[in-house]
């Protein structure tokens, strides 16, 4: 943030990058304030979430909600007179978490039931369900310490938590998540039966928190579950108090065979260059069991808004816009693969892709990633972000789904909301439109359509 | 904002205010980081905020609940050892709501129950309650170009909503918050025989919204009532469908004597300067019917972790530092007129005074009110502030509490948190400790924390 205060203060000074002239800096000073103010009075996302969330409701890849969650935002867009509405296919994984898991800790006498939830991707647990005793650990390192010998027969529980101390709850899961993607397998090599991960969340609560592992080729395949921060509390001090302590889990997940499923995508034709394409995006598919509405609903919503706003202030794109709902973030990536390959397939050349998949935020800035050039030109429209809220235009992540375009010069752009109550809601049951705040989305849609607007004006080069 | 960033932009450039020297930047940076850190990983605010509204709850002034907060707070400072904790006698309204308000809307044959609230100072209506013709309105000149002949022996209903194009929803809150405070009065001197205004927020729902009314004097005194945004719209509706549409209220509040009651002060005693005071502070009181945890449950924690971290970071303060309580700030503020009548009194120099009362989300900066030199002084500590996100360090408001101070020649300080979900909450019924984010708390209070300790380091001259 240091960096970025500096490059603001430089770009504020017009030390940097080519500064915009003080006569398009006015235009698009207005220009922006009304697309904000439309968004902020009659914006259409809030209702479109609440659809996307409450009518649709869960939406992972292959499901039934998927598929409505496709026919929803295609007819979102029809009736809002998009030039062009079309759907893109994509095979998807198809992975089904079945019945609902059961899970109890032993301890001594005790007897205590927990929630838990089979990681995505994960197998089941053999009939019956599958009962050991825990090792508990932070690292990997330490795992591989004990070895086979400690480790075998036993139910491994990876228990670091996320770091409250970083200011960016990103950098937090980044820290931690690792045990959950690639635990199982680190455990299985060295003959355990099962894995156990510690929720990816800052809060103590009994939600368990899912999200994707994958196993390793040639490890064995193990059941793994999350289980809640309050969960993992517990066992830890049970483990503490009795070595002997057990854990019993019984999960009836699978994994059926890819299924069709498509992106779906609206466009406003380009009346200069139709063939230049800028895109706006975020991801349909949800975990099972959750909303989705700050993961990724509110990108979607964002992302049709911030077209349909530009379209109804009356605005021309040079080039062609779209908002994409990309299929299968959560365990897969299909969406943005299929995506990215069409266009290179086409000679669609794209100009910039913007995402937002950080939740339905007050938005504080965007990540770019791209040349210098690029990124210097991004970051001298900074001061018309600032008046927003907006601080952080800088060097960052783009987001999943665009990461694919990347390998064709395309600029990344990832929309950066305030991350403090991410992963409160993050994979999670909780994660309901209930929690996301319309003025909050609103913002962010309208930094989207600011963005679009300067990227369709202006060029990235 | 615009003239944030070029204040921020000359100050990162060292071209303003006197800069930090380099050595006192590092020290300063590093402690700040400790401040965040411990606020982040072992905060007490959170828990405390759970207390206060969870087994405390409601706490408007004269209640049982405020008189239960005070002991409850007092409490906590002397569990974590403040040097001195004690209480400040002060005389505040009691003002009681009574029994449920009844409402419903006549329109033809419909007949509408609605949710509405007693505003604050209200009188009751008469036994049996109100009922007329309705006028709606959207400004006081409307309402007096209208006269006593089509007001009179009407219910005059205020229906301006707050401006949601505002980004700064306090703007907005201000452009329609004199409905509340003066529209009872305004109708009465026409003739008026009750009041019915929209709830102060930008959000549609079905939850009244109360806050403080004043009686103008010399006019008639009739009872006023808050109805929901929702409500507000139908009620528009089936105005303009039927002219002689019609509102029955009934409301059983009333003023009772004055009660006693207190302000509750924990300190840290300084050791150069122990008769020179830098305090911190929120307000202890809440609506009769709200948990009041943003407004103002989250400025008291916060307040008391602020003075609480730096106490348990080691850190030994040159003056004095307090965290104050204020009681009554919702319905006459007699506390923080109190607290500075006793600091003239008793001559306690009051170098600084840093309120939060605007909720607790994540911080983006301070409003200081102060003379030129002392917010030269203040913003030259901006660029320590940026880097946890608080960008905004420059003119606005202090608080309510704290602005008896200012006349004494002290520094107010306002800490601004994002203002987009605060309206959503404020002194209605959903304003609970579901509401508020353990993280964003803790930012708050961290910043409060840092604020305290650069005025202690630094003075403010």
């Amino acid at each position: 943030m240091k960096q970025t205060l500096l490059s603001l203060a430089l770009l504020a000074l017009g030390t940097t990058s080519p500064a915009l002239a003080q006569s398009d800096y006015q235009t698009d000073s207005i220009f922006i304030s009304k697309i904000f103010n439309a968004a902020l009075s009659e914006g259409k996302s809030y209702e479109w979430l609440r659809g996307l969330t409450q009518e649709v409701g869960p939406r992972l890849s292959g499901s039934e909600g998927a598929a409505k969650a496709v026919e929803y935002t295609r007819n979102a867009m029809i009736k809002e007179k998009f030039d062009n509405v079309f759907l893109q296919n994509v095979m998807v994984p198809h992975w089904v978490r079945g019945a609902k898991e059961k899970a109890y800790i032993l301890s001594g006498k005790q007897k205590i039931t927990m929630p838990i939830a089979a990681l995505g991707g994960s197998v089941a647990t053999p009939k019956g369900g599958t009962k050991g005793k825990v090792i508990e650990v932070k690292s990997f390192q330490e795992l591989r310490a004990l070895g086979t010998e400690k480790v075998k027969g036993k139910i491994v529980f990876f228990n670091r938590p996320m770091d409250p101390t970083k200011l960016n709850t990103f950098e937090a899961y980044a820290g931690a998540v690792e045990q959950r993607g690639a635990g199982p397998s680190e455990a299985s090599k060295l003959g355990a039966i099962g894995a156990i991960v510690r929720s990816m969340t800052t809060r103590l609560d009994d939600i368990p928190h899912t999200g994707s592992m994958r196993y390793a080729s040639g490890s064995p395949i193990i059941p793994a579950a999350a289980i809640s921060t309050n969960g993992a509390e517990l066992l830890s001090k049970l483990l503490k108090e009795n070595v002997d302590t057990e854990i019993f889990f019984e999960q009836f997940s699978e994994t059926l065979p890819d299924a069709p499923s498509h992106n779906v995508i609206g466009e406003l034709k380009g009346s200069q260059n139709p063939a230049q394409y800028i895109v706006v995006g975020g991801h349909l598919d949800s975990w099972d069991f959750a909303q989705g509405a700050h993961d990724d609903g509110s990108g979607c919503v964002q992302s049709m808004e911030a077209v349909r706003l530009l379209k109804d202030l009356g605005y021309k794109p040079k080039n062609t816009l779209r908002a994409v709902m990309y299929m299968n973030e959560e365990n897969g990536l299909k969406g943005g693969i299929a995506y990215a390959d069409s266009a290179r397939s086409k000679n669609e050349k794209h100009l910039a892709a913007i995402e937002s998949d950080r939740g339905g935020f007050s938005p504080l800035g965007f990540g770019v990633v791209g040349t210098p050039t690029q990124k210097s030109r991004i970051v001298s429209w900074s001061k018309l972000f600032a008046a927003y809220g907006l601080h952080q235009i800088g060097p960052g992540g783009g987001g999943a789904d665009i990461g694919p375009l990347a390998q064709s010069g395309t600029v990344l752009l990832g929309l950066i909301p305030d991350s403090q109550r991410y992963f409160d809601y993050h994979h999670a049951a909780n994660d309901t439109f209930d929690k996301v705040s319309k003025r909050e989305l609103e913002l962010g849609g309208a930094a989207m359509a600011a963005m679009l607007y300067l990227v369709d004006k202006y060029g990235v080069e």
